[in-house]
């Protein structure tokens, strides 16, 4: 193997691998990247067992040739390099010989054939997106997975598609039994999603990074128990979990007596101010909804008080209900649009939260009794 | 007690005083910071005992009165608020009212008669230097400052005067028994240093952040077995450490065999790239003074190899050394100026650096012995 690259395009493709490797597994392979020189391009290869990623650049091969090498320790030794070009060369005892300008390294590398094969995937269907909506679908939902829980189908987001006047809309939706989040992207092609399946965290933080804010298009492929994301030179390959996600169209709440209209920016600056006197994420903050105000506060016997108002509009009665702000913050890091509405039916059941200019996400917080 | 005062003067003077208190101190007072109006002013006091730190800030003082409040909350509070305006007003159950907007905190307090009292101060001498002056010295000489050594002495950096020519000068010299760094700056006074005492880690720390790049004049106090920083408006007392600082005259190299002159970006940038595959610090990197060159040159049997050659300009023979590269580049971080002078007596003798245009500084780094 033998190829000079330039150093900026494989710094860049070394940073996306960063999330994938694993650097503490039991199995050090899984910490190195697997590099295959051919016809023009070097493709990066990183996989943990349970999500890989396929990315090909730009280079100009002297030699065709494969090595894995520690994957870290390349993206360092990369960045640092003083010329923008970067020359690779496969020496005789299987080091990488690494040179740019007056650096020089010769790394170990370990046989292309000791490094994991990626599973065969048939393509079932397809699905394409534009980036953003679908890096907006997996952001409004993440922050909702549970976290390692007992309930297994908790810790995956789970998928669906769902068809609305006409509308083809892929649906996500995650929980972790205090809150919920739902979350649709429209989208073109032909699938459909296999029952009790769902996206793991790790590839939902994947999904988070690898995904901008432009209008390209991305496709989505379906497998036999796994997704591929497929953008150009890319492929993000991610395994799902086989877990029971509960039957999350009980939780949505059909009912409202109360619906409250707030500016977000108003209430995301008093749940941050409030959230400095709470650090007991057991005990609920009050909010007491009247006709012109919302009123939070916060009584801590060992830190003091907080006591804000919020104008808003109110549709219905006053009501006062108990909340963890940590929940409602969450969700205005990722509701988008100028105000916020919150629809009660009463002080214990849950409360739904949602842009009310858009229909394309809505969050779900259980209310926490009063003290 | 009850005053108006500007958020971001608040925010400032309060950011100042978070390297002093001590969060974690089994003394819950020292979280907690002195606030103090009279006449047009808020006075900030911060302690743990060896340092302190003395703020007046400009505020619209509608009552005078003293009390104490947990300084990070309120700094997290204070940087919260929405409006320019704080308004604070102690309330009977001291507690302190901060109004600003839509928000409106209480704080506990704690009367300021449980406030620790700082320690008299006798003015003995004074020394005024320029801001960036006394900065450098700081930062030249903190890095080599050992950590919790038993050798008590090498826990702080010793002071002391120097005439040179007719200049007055405070020299201070720090080292941790592996290397030494000694740095000078100008100033005008009346002082003696006491002997036997060292200024600690911490105090260099806050000094470091304390004093910006200005040429402003700013004052060194003496007094017994303390000094004070004082600056319009600001007071920081520090107490001296009581520790036998070693001979470190005996440690300068009075001879030099070798003198290797090296653009000071070029040896950085190798001994950053070297570094990548150094991750034993007790391993020395070989150095190869040549004629034309520099060679660096690192062999690491699980990770690979590294080779770099620098240019440099050599007076007198060639010569190879161990170094540990992490000390060569904490100087190189410090020392100013274009180029790097390398002074060597011989492989095993303690080997100078410094900027060949300044004679503020120099560096001393022991050898290490080549496997």
């Amino acid at each position: 193997m033998e190829l000079y690259i330039d150093r900026d395009d494989l710094s860049r493709g070394l940073a996306r691998i960063q999330g994938i490797i694993e650097r503490r597994s039991t199995q050090p392979i899984f910490a190195h990247v697997l590099l295959h020189a051919r016809d023009g391009l070097l493709r990066l290869t990183a996989t943990d067992s349970e999500v890989a990623y396929i990315g090909d650049l730009s280079a100009n091969v002297q030699n065709p040739g494969d090595i894995a090498v520690e994957a870290a320790q390349l993206f360092q030794v990369v960045r640092s390099l003083p010329d923008s070009t970067v020359h690779f060369k496969l020496d005789e005892n299987r080091r990488l010989v690494v040179r740019s300008g007056r650096a020089n390294f010769k790394l170990l590398g370990v046989a292309a054939e000791e490094y994991p094969a990626l599973p065969a995937f048939e393509v079932t269907g397809t699905a394409r997106f534009t980036e953003r909506d679908l890096r907006r679908l997996v952001e409004q939902v993440a922050f909702s997975v549970a976290s390692e829980d007992v309930r297994w189908g908790l810790n995956g987001a789970h998928m669906e598609r769902v068809d609305i006047d006409g509308e083809l809309r892929v649906r996500m939706v995650a929980t972790d039994g205090h809150r919920l989040a739902l979350a649709e992207a429209p989208c073109e092609g032909e699938f459909q999603f296999p029952a009790r399946q769902l996206v793991p965290r790790k590839a939902l933080s994947v999904l988070k990074k690898l995904l901008g804010t432009g209008s390209e298009s991305v496709v989505l492929e379906f497998g036999d128990r796994a997704l591929q994301l497929r953008r150009d030179g890319e492929v993000f390959w991610f395994r799902l979990l086989d877990g029971e996600f509960p039957d999350y169209k009980a939780v949505i709440p059909k009912e409202k007596n109360h619906t409250a209209r707030i500016k977000r920016s108003d209430l995301a600056s008093t749940l941050k101010r409030v959230g400095i006197l709470v650090h007991d994420r057991a005990r609920a903050v009050r909010f007491a909804f009247t006709d012109d105000e919302l009123e939070v506060q916060v009584h801590n016997v060992d830190r003091g008080e907080v006591n804000e108002t919020v104008p808003l509009d109110l549709v219905g009665t006053e009501i006062t209900v108990g909340f963890n702000p940590r929940y409602l913050q969450d969700i205005l890091g990722v509701v988008g649009g100028d105000d916020v509405v919150l629809e009660l039916a009463h002080p214990l059941a849950p409360c739904m939260v949602r842009d009310p200019e858009s229909d394309t996400a809505r969050f779900v917080v259980m209310p926490m009794r009063l003290d």
